[in-house]
């Protein structure tokens, strides 16, 4: 199985610039690439990165915590600079369609997947296999036939559902609370510190960030030796 | 399989307060724990209402939209008016300590909830099973050890797995978006136009409630016809 990541290179996660500066941002988005990446690998399938500029995998892991990427310079990268729906129909075109692959594609934001995860994914049968994430999305799918095509705007999910209906394929779904989990805004970077030991969650603890509990209620916050402002 | 359900029958998800009247939140609360009952029956379990006030199943559906319960008149119910832990602590002492059965705990609020999912639930090993739901919660386990307690104050998915370690019981964790999905906020009921056609859906379209799309994201509103506000 090919595993696409698509990954917005620049100005990553601005939903969490309330929390997080800049370059901690682009430091936390990397590490949760690599994450996935890593997750793929250890599903057995092949994962390439689709980046928007040229990303030098070594130079992903370029953080004041340890962090280890083996066989980073194995992990092919595509440069597309096209908007994330147009550049992933791209390659389903080259992929599904001209050579008869099936392919998945996997967003870089899931901090929280696990091989045994993406293994219930990669070995659902379906020509389309989708799981949601939350608020309508499509955090991650196989495509197996020819004609699908994705489109990430809006409630993509109803979208997919839609377009594999209209040229007779299969669809399913996976139930899945990791794949559901994309780390978009503040609230998601508790799940972070709740469920994985990844370089996400180190990267969020080597930044101060842990978790608070006031009032019955889970969020995260800066430690104090790290000076939270 | 004994599945006990907690519910809080008066003045019910004061979180959707910006969203829903009380009664019209009342009206959701009653139709996501008849779908919550309707599911585990139909995973082979045995439900009971585990209330704050003595509930009339019968009258629990008494909505505007059609809604069936088949077998209502069957399904028990212990009324407890102490806070929910203290309520399921009880159960599980008299359940699990005393009489040696397997109790699972089921949140009211699961609207996506499905019999599949449930299953998965009932039928994985482990003294503790726990479905996290975001934000730290605990949405559904399943105990079969006698020294387990919950506590669901603040982060209980992790209060969970400490008391499971510290009792030497044997853990396990079920990754489900469904089941990590607890009904809480004005977002969470677009997960429920997605991905149920239960009772709850129901109530939230007989309520003139549907999906809003801008900007790329998923909100919900009333529509027009309604007079949404």
């Amino acid at each position: 199985m090919h595993a696409v990541v698509p990954f917005a290179a620049e100005n990553p996660k601005t939903r969490l610039a309330g929390v997080l500066e800049p370059a901690e941002r682009e430091r936390l988005a990397r590490a949760m690439l690599v994450d996935v990446l890593e997750a793929i690998e250890r599903a057995g399938a092949t994962p390439t990165v689709l980046t928007t500029q040229p990303l030098e995998i070594e130079t992903v892991v370029d953080l004041e915590v340890e962090v280890e990427v083996e066989g980073e310079a194995d992990i092919p990268t595509i440069v597309d600079d096209r908007p994330l729906t147009a550049a992933v129909n791209g390659v389903l075109e080259e992929r599904v369609v001209e050579s008869g692959q099936e392919v998945a594609v996997v967003m870089a934001d899931l901090a929280l997947v696990t091989p045994d995860t993406l293994e219930r994914l990669f070995s659902t049968d379906g020509d389309v296999v989708i799981a949601p994430g939350r608020g309508g999305g499509t955090n991650a799918l196989v495509v197996r036939h020819p004609e699908f095509r994705v489109d990430y705007h809006g409630a993509s999910y109803l979208d997919h559902r839609n377009r594999a209906a209209a040229i007779d394929a299969t669809l399913e779904t996976i139930d899945s609370f990791r794949l559901s989990t994309d780390i978009d805004e503040p609230a998601d970077l508790v799940e972070v510190l709740l469920h994985t030991d990844g370089r996400a969650r180190r990267v969020l603890e080597a930044l101060g960030l842990e978790l608070s509990i006031s009032e019955g209620r889970v969020g995260v916050g800066r430690s104090e030796t790290t000076g939270w402002s």
